[in-house]
């Protein structure tokens, strides 16, 4: 056995994404103690870059010291007791796993169903919460990575508050990417992931939450069913003040967000997301010019996450595994209901940008054409350029 | 803000100990996808040196995704269910963590005490389990990192596997650094950590189960609390056959893991085993030189981990900030009943190193003459020399 040296891929699939060379470079620098005080200081400005990236004043702000699933986790463990009532909205996979989770709280489930590609129906919300008044907790994915769909978060939070609730988001696949304000839509408790439009390396699920959360954790009745996730704790050492010890911090990864925020914020979260709507177009105006279709309508679609239909008669796995072992490019395939349905392109934070796009177009167009399919004369690279050339360069 | 430059420390507290160059030039590999083919074969390689490392055959040998505390908890939260009986032993903090974690699972906790800094006293357990024949599940610390002890535990799984409990295993600070030999112990589920004698980074909790723990989770009648540690799950994704999506694995981390676990592989478990044992004994003689002792007696001792009695009247805060500020050397303070009380020098892995050794022992003289400290003449440099001069090399 010798030490693994990877390919080099170009990270197009739903995460992770690539990782900027910055990135990777801070990764690597010597550990220090996570009870260091200059570990300490970089500490409080991860916290401090979270905020900003969240767009939120929240002081419970920081790092979960695990992927972005445990960071789901940590929301609804910490909010939920036995006995409590949540309405899970499910429009994917996603939202399904909240639902997972909050049985494994002793909560007792109400769904709220959407067709998977479609947003949360906000009117079937508010239903809910008219039918289940004693509900505690709304929970919902702003942007389901299994289908490409966003919902409006900001209506949402808002219904949930009007009732009383409590709000927990998952915006993993959405930080960075689209708008998230989680002071301005409300919302309670949110988790995120570093992999995706961070660019980050996976591993760290960032999350916030806001002073109505904390209260409730504080109220509990009864202690949060995980130790390693229980915010009382966890707070301890990522607070204010004094230290004390909880876990050790995943030092090197903390590194790495840091330098991955840092990214974010001197190119500005407005430009980032311009950039990741800019690229979109331009890979939708390539993929329509093939005579390929999104399964999500335009004014739900991720610009990060491309749900591309797969042609009727193509084997999907095999054009993806060609385009894997010919380009090196990286496209994910459908979960779950999709599986087999669709292509997840994704143009998150560093793969957002135009030579990506033009890459993975012209490569779909030599592998599509060589198995067959009807690409409409192959104009998907020239449609992108025109983009770029034209409007796109002035979005 | 700018990016963060971490400064450059000698990392001998209780984890993370110093990692190898190589280990932190593997981390910064370029990122490729979780479900890509060349990270499945090192998946597949990281299991096998994992098995190597553990001693076992053990199919189910995986590296968590989070730090040593969340594979804690993964061992208790998959072999435990509400009201079955577990008898913990507590020497240490560690040990009194897995009481806790035992009682969020609804379970009850037994508890076996002994003093901390003395190992678990196996006629203690044996008058337990004789006590509660009904008991599923001993836990122990193998080597506890809050003291510096190390128990028998090839004893202490045995006396369980003869009541037939299935035995839980904290491995976290002796894995790499003094004998783990999970098959030959006969132990049930073992956990460990990255950061300690692996010196790999912080942030990966590499777990092992055996085919009788793996058949406790097959029969569960309740789902596994935790959806993010549930081994059913997990397996998924970490198992033999066609991987399934379950969370996005920390790639960068598990790229780091494998070159951490060649190194070892490279110079030899008993190697390594030996080599823990000569600096510590090295260590010992300087600081017996200079009039210290220890918190434990030699025969429990872990050479990775000295816990040193603080001298009358010393601030031994002000000491470890000395070092730190003046030497850049990280030792650790003493953690709940031994705070204040003694100092935790780690010799882990990469740490345990005779340039450390004498590093440490002339800037503690240095230190501790300037306090006022009376270290019997300061010879605690020569006997470390004299030692590796002698006897120590032959070792």
């Amino acid at each position: 056995m010798t030490s693994f040296h990877p390919p080099q891929r170009t990270l197009m699939g739903p995460g992770p994404s690539d990782v900027h060379p910055r990135v990777l470079e801070a990764l690597s620098r010597p550990t220090v103690g996570h009870l260091d005080p200059a570990f300490q200081a970089l500490m409080a400005e991860v916290k401090e870059l979270l905020r900003a990236t969240f767009l939120t004043k929240n002081a419970l702000t920081f790092p979960t010291s695990a992927p972005g699933s445990a960071g789901m986790e940590a929301c609804f463990v910490n909010l939920l007791e036995p006995g409590d009532t949540a309405i899970v909205c499910r429009n994917g996979v996603f939202g399904g796993r909240m639902l997972e989770i909050v049985e494994r709280c002793g909560a007792r489930a109400v769904v709220v169903d959407d067709a998977w590609g479609d947003p949360v129906d906000p009117q079937k919300l508010s239903d809910a919460l008219a039918a289940h008044p004693a509900a505690k907790v709304v929970a919902f994915v702003h942007a389901e990575t299994s289908t490409g769909a966003q919902s409006d978060a900001a209506v949402l939070c808002g219904l949930a508050r009007e009732r009383g609730c409590l709000s927990i988001v998952d915006t993993v696949t959405s930080l960075g990417g689209t708008p998230v304000e989680v002071d301005a839509w409300g919302a309670d408790a949110v988790y995120s992931g570093s992999q995706k439009c961070l660019s980050c390396v996976p591993g760290i699920a960032p999350v916030t939450f806001s002073p109505r959360a904390v209260a409730a954790v504080e109220g509990r009745r009864t202690k949060v069913q995980s130790w390693f996730l229980d915010l009382s704790l966890v707070m301890a050492y990522w607070g204010e003040g004094s230290r004390s010890y909880h876990h050790t911090a995943p030092v090197n990864a903390i590194y790495a967000l840091h330098e991955s925020l840092l990214l974010l914020q001197e190119e500005g979260l407005e430009a980032a997301w311009a950039r990741h709507a800019r690229n979109h177009r331009a890979l939708a105006a390539g993929l329509e010019a093939m005579g390929l279709s999104f399964a999500v309508a335009p004014a739900h679609r991720l610009p990060q996450l491309n749900a591309v239909t797969v042609p009727a008669g193509v084997e999907e796995a095999a054009v993806r595994a060609r385009l894997l072992h010919d380009f090196g490019i990286e496209l994910g395939a459908g979960l779950g209901a999709m599986a087999g349905k669709i292509w997840r392109i994704g143009l998150m934070g560093h793969s957002s940008r135009r030579r990506n796009v033009l890459l993975c177009l012209a490569a779909l167009e030599v592998v599509l054409r060589d198995m067959g399919v009807d690409i409409h004369g192959g104009q998907g690279l020239a449609a992108a350029e025109a983009f770029y050339a034209g409007g796109g360069q002035s979005f």
